[in-house]
C-alpha cells in the first residue's frame, strides 16, 4: 500500500492506471476509520482494480463553532486497517495541499442543502460539494464508495455529479451498526457511557416509524411525534430534526396518502457533545 | 468535421481519442463567430491532435435585463467558418441538454467576481465558471482556449481550474482587432454607423494610458480621467467602468509609485445598446 501527501505525486503514480484503463474505486473519509468505512473499502475491492482511499478532515465542511479541532483521529490505525482489507492507495494531504492561501471557489447547490443537516450545517455541504469535487478531479475515479449513513450527503454528490456532468459512478454502501442498532460514526467516541446507552434510541425510534408507515399510518405529524417521544425517554439527548420526507428531493411528506416512491426517515439528535444522525429508507 | 448535440454521444465519440491519449483542445464559444474565434481554432490546431469547438449562448451568464434574447446566431456561417480553419467536432447542445429542469449546482468564485464586469454583471461569472466546468467535464480537454478581450473571465476560469484542481490547461490568445483598433466581438454588429466609428475611443483611450504609464506617470487617478475624458468625446459612449488594476488579482492600483508586476487596464462602456468591453496589460 502506498500513501501520499502531495497531489502531484498521487497524479502521476495514477497515471499509468488510467492509461490502462483500470477503474479506479475511490473511498473518501475523514479517517478514524470503523467497520462503516471498512465495508466501502470491502466493495470498492469487488467492484475496482486499485482503491484510493483519501483520509482527510475537511475544514470547510466545519462551522467555526462545531468539532474541527476534536475531530479525532488516529492514523496509525487508519493505515493498518485499510491495510488489512486490501486498499492499494491513501491520500493523505495536509490543509495547505487541498486549499491555497487564496482559495476562492467553492460548488453551491441550491435546493438540496435547505433540508435536514443544511438547516442546523448551512456551510455544511457546500463543503463536502467542494472537496468532493477537488477528490473526483484529482483521483479521476471511475466509481466513488459512501455509506447511506450520510443519506443527503450522497444526494447532494450525485445532484452535482448529474449538474456538472462528473464522470464519476457514486456507489451507496448500507449503513453498518452496533450490536444493538446504533450506527457506527467516528463521533459516537465522544459519548459517555450513559448516553452511548440511550443513543439507541435514534435508531429505535425511526425502525418505530417505519413500522408505522409499512403498517398504512398516513398520518405523518403522528408518526413524527412518537418518534420524537421514543428519543425524549433519553435525558441526554436532544433533537436537531426528525424528518420524513421525499427520499429524492428531501421535500418532506404531509401524507403519505397517495405518495409513491421512496421515503427518507432521517434524524439528527445530540447526546451530550455527540450530534448523531442515522435514517431508514421506505419504498411505497 | 463532425457535429454533437448530445453529450452521451459526443462523450462515446471522444472514448477512442482519450484512450489514444490524443490531446484535445477545447474552444468554447457563443458563435457568431469572427476572426477572434478563429484565431483560438488556430492555435488550438497547432497545439492540439483533435480541436472541439462549442457554440452555446448560456443563458446562466446573462441576467435577465441583459441581450440574451437578441445575442446573434449564424449557425450555418459559424459552421463554414470552423470546417475551414480544420476544426474536427463541434459540440452545439440545446438548453435542456445543459441545464437539467432541476439544475441546482454552480461554481462561485468569492473574489475575482468582485471587480470589473462583476460589478455591474454579479451573476455573470457564475454562470460562465459552471458552463466551462461542465463543458470541461464533458469533453475532458488537455487545453483550452481563450481570447484576452474577456481577461477577467479568463482569470476565473484559471482560478476555479487551480482551485479545483481541474486538469484542463489554459491557454490566452490576443486580441484581434479591426484596422481601427476596434476588438473583434459579437456584439459589434448591434452598433449603428455612428456608434461603430466612435466604439474606437474605447481602445484608443486605453492605449493612451498605457503610454502614460510607460512614461512613468504615477497617478492612477489622473490616467482614468484622462481615458474617460477621451471616451466622452463621443455622445453615444456611457462608462460602465473604466479600471486600472493588479493582472492578478485585478484589485485596483491606486500609485504605481513601487509597483512590480502585471498591470491591467481595462475598460467596458455602452455605445448605444452595445456594452463593448477591452483591455491592455503593461508588465512593470
Amino acid at each position: 500500500m502506498k500513501t501520499f501527501e502531495n497531489i502531484t505525486e498521487l497524479r502521476g503514480f495514477l497515471k499509468k492506471f488510467h492509461k490502462e484503463d483500470k477503474t479506479i474505486g475511490l473511498v473518501p473519509t475523514m479517517g478514524y476509520l470503523h467497520e462503516g468505512h471498512m465495508s466501502l473499502v470491502k466493495t470498492a475491492r469487488k467492484e475496482c482494480d486499485i482503491i484510493v482511499a483519501s483520509i482527510f478532515v475537511n475544514p470547510a465542511q466545519f462551522a467555526p463553532n462545531e468539532d474541527l479541532e476534536s475531530y479525532p483521529r488516529d492514523l496509525k490505525k487508519d493505515l493498518h486497517l485499510l491495510e488489512k482489507e486490501g486498499c492499494d492507495i491513501v491520500f493523505l494531504p495536509e490543509n495547505n495541499e487541498i486549499y491555497n492561501n487564496d482559495f476562492e471557489t467553492y460548488i453551491n447547490l441550491e435546493k438540496l442543502p435547505k433540508h435536514l443537516c443544511g438547516l442546523s450545517r448551512p456551510t455544511h455541504f457546500r463543503g463536502v460539494a467542494t472537496v468532493v469535487t477537488k477528490l473526483f478531479n484529482i483521483i479521476q475515479p471511475g466509481k466513488a464508495y459512501f455509506g447511506q449513513k450520510d443519506y443527503q450527503q450522497i444526494l447532494v454528490i450525485k445532484k452535482l455529479i448529474r449538474d456538472l456532468n462528473v464522470p464519476v459512478k457514486i456507489i451507496m454502501c448500507p449503513i453498518v451498526r452496533n450490536d444493538d442498532g446504533l450506527a457506527l460514526s467516528s463521533r459516537n467516541m465522544y459519548l459517555t457511557k450513559d448516553e452511548r446507552k440511550d443513543a439507541v434510541l435514534l435508531h429505535q425510534s425511526l425502525l418505530k416509524g417505519v413500522e408505522r408507515i409499512k403498517a398504512g399510518n398516513k398520518e405523518i405529524n403522528e408518526i413524527i411525534v412518537d418518534i420524537k417521544a421514543i428519543i425524549s425517554q433519553s435525558q441526554h439527548a436532544k433533537v436537531d430534526y426528525i424528518s420524513i420526507s421525499n427520499g429524492e428531493t428531501l421535500k418532506e411528506i404531509g401524507s403519505i396518502k397517495g405518495y409513491k416512491g421512496l421515503v427518507l426517515l432521517a434524524g439528527a439528535v445530540r447526546f451530550g457533545k455527540s450530534r448523531l444522525i442515522d435514517n431508514e429508507l421506505v419504498e411505497l
